[in-house]
């Protein structure tokens, strides 16, 4: 009974009336696993244990909601409720993105329930859309802002013109970053969600080791300047998508990172704690859900979405979708990964200074859109924009021209979502 | 086989490998009922056939996809198939909003499914969101923009600043409205989609004829330009919410019109020919759909999704959610219906005009919120904005505005979504 917890309490208790018409049958809380009995949590106490495993075996209990987080008490449970056929509704995405075959698996041998529509961006319904919306099409590329922690700072930041730490500061001061910020600003919890998009867009079983990861932790105030004068924002991005090997096989690669993204596109307006997620698909084309992304009450919704299907097909029969991995696509190494770059230089402004650098570029077959140098003499700055190329060939090129017998120095390299070539 | 039928084929064909995974068993076509079968269509002549009825009988089809449009022909076409145990997708709007009590009741009796993902809004998630993933939450308000050709026309006339007749042309001639284009302009396409999200939204039976509707045919340039210089624009929106009798009880009110929106509202920056679809609930807080409405991909995507799901539930047992109308509240009347104006007048420059115009609002308890006067002598304006009043009152003030003995021309009253109050 934490923050979702007592919001799914809350609604089960409040709106039972409601919820019996839609489900066709009564929905009864049988127990709540709590850490202390002793807090008062305005429900009958007869109803609390401190015995999470005696309440997911008893003989009473159909679907079993999980909302404790963590990963080893949950997975246990969750299997034992799996095992036994009972239907399950969880919420936690660092869970799933580790253990979903041990986990989807046990779900499939008792033909049992799994629901987490709040595993991802809460209240928004993005599971459910992937899994059975989009059943019939193809889906190419799915782009988040899917942590609202992070998404916050970064939004500060834009906003104020200050560091990564204060906006940390204020947003821990506000609630929005817990106590240890880690598995946010580093990127973990995106990257959970990332893998669990990925899977279901792509019919593939995805871990969260399969994502690449950066947080935004390095992102400096000085990025959201050349953001802003670029007509640009940084957000931490999701990205989920097809790219084909050079032999023109399907790979997918999924990653998070802070990104550059156009003012323009839509996802450059979400602020704050909000998250959306942009889906494009070969006959839906682009999609956008878009909400509240995290916190109790938007969590809870989803939560009890989930619970109420449940209980639909325990009263009924039937049983929601299953874990879907018939297609086996292999993850594209990270080096393979095509973006475009924003790559700031300060360099000492000498003749040949410019055609040294493009040179460095378009040895390693990294096309440049556009270059601008900005000031003069010593402290000179020269940004260039690629078209799009690939990570490794980026990477070797940024190394070489720290090589170069002028100086040249790389101040930031953003990476550029959300523009076409 | 229309747009939509030539694209659920072609998916149908073209990615059977991967719908036979999802689904588990194939999903083979059985037959393509067609008004003519001369046509080349690049499907096999032996699929075909003119007898739809003949077709939807047989015993060996399972599920009946319903594309055809009108009412007549498709409605007996689904009576048919659901009474037999088939079951059903359908595109079909206008007849859900029509005749949903008998077709739902055909559903539940033989527990067929009925799924219509695709009558509103095109390929965007709404309807499987608003029956699933918000079943455990209260849904108080659905605010859309379900219609493309309508959507199409306001935003030339706000980029041009040409006539509603003028873009109505520019929109038929790219293929954008239909050679009648009634059904879009005056409302009738939105208002069935509005009857759709309703009867989702508050578990109620709602159709076309519990709307209110107006279309956008007497839209002017001049109320575009009016939307401009108040930082807004004109959007046709699908209304549909909880609102409180005098007494307290919860009545629903579900109406279509034009209406000023501020240009902050995420709705308001919904273009062209694409949809979106803001859901306000208890616990999820506002979310929103964003995607194309219409066309023959956006549209066949949201159909495949449909008939995978129902195939699963051929193959595997079980039922999508059946119709829910258990809270069975009532529709308030249209003059109860509380909005915010605004008021356009003509009026000549006197003494005592101002306050005499503002005294026939006061007397209906139609609180202004700005007053604005543009202009100077005979042809002066005068502009109100109301504070949230009822839609009576403001009608009988309008009238008796024209009642008073200095010359007051009212030139047009929009109603104003989207603000606080």
């Amino acid at each position: 009974m934490g923050n979702v917890g007592t919001e799914v309490v809350r609604i089960l208790r409040d709106r039972a009336d409601d919820l019996k018409a839609r489900v066709g049958a009564p929905v009864v809380i049988r127990g709540i696993a709590v850490r202390r009995i002793e807090i008062d949590r305005g429900v009958p106490e007869e109803l609390l244990t401190t015995d999470a495993d005696a309440l997911v075996a008893r003989d009473d209990v159909d679907i079993v909601v999980e909302v404790i987080g963590g990963i080893e008490k949950p997975r246990s449970l969750i299997l034992a409720a799996l095992n036994s056929g009972k239907s399950v509704v969880t919420a936690n995405k660092a869970l799933l993105a580790d253990y979903t075959g041990e986990i989807a698996e046990a779900a499939e041998r008792t033909r049992a329930d799994l629901y987490f529509e709040a595993a991802v961006a809460g209240a928004i319904p993005v599971v459910r859309p992937l899994m059975q919306s989009l059943a019939g099409d193809k889906v190419n590329r799915v782009v988040g802002i899917v942590n609202g922690t992070t998404n916050f700072i970064l939004s500060a930041m834009a906003a104020t013109g200050a560091g990564y730490e204060e906006s940390l500061a204020e947003a821990s001061r506000l609630g929005y970053a817990e106590a240890d910020p880690t598995a946010d600003v580093e990127g973990y919890d995106a990257a959970a969600k990332a893998a669990i998009l990925a899977s279901l867009a792509f019919h593939t079983r995805v871990t969260a080791a399969d994502v690449y990861r950066e947080g935004i932790s390095n992102v400096t105030a000085e990025d959201l300047a050349t953001a802003k004068a670029l007509d640009c924002t940084v957000k931490l991005l999701a990205l989920c998508e097809r790219v084909s090997d050079e032999d023109g096989k399907e790979r997918i690669s999924v990653r998070v990172y802070p990104a550059l993204l156009p003012l323009s596109h839509p996802l450059a307006r979400v602020d704050g704690a909000f998250n959306a997620v942009v889906v494009e698909a070969e006959a839906a084309g682009r999609l956008m859900f878009y909400g509240q992304g995290a916190g109790g009450a938007p969590t809870a919704s989803a939560v009890m979405g989930d619970l109420v299907m449940a209980a639909r097909n325990k009263f009924y029969g039937g049983r929601g979708p299953g874990e879907s991995t018939y297609a086996k696509l292999p993850i594209a190494p990270m080096g393979d990964t095509p973006t475009r770059y924003h790559v700031n230089m300060e360099v000492a402004d000498r003749p040949g200074v410019l055609s040294g650098v493009a040179a460095e570029f378009s040895k390693r077959g990294v096309s440049i859109s556009t270059v601008r140098q900005e000031g003069a003499g010593e402290g000179a700055r020269l940004v260039v924009v690629t078209h799009i190329a690939a990570e490794s060939a980026l990477a070797e090129t940024v190394a070489a021209l720290a090589e170069l017998e002028f100086e040249v120095i790389v101040k930031s390299v953003l990476r550029l979502e959300g523009t076409e070539e």
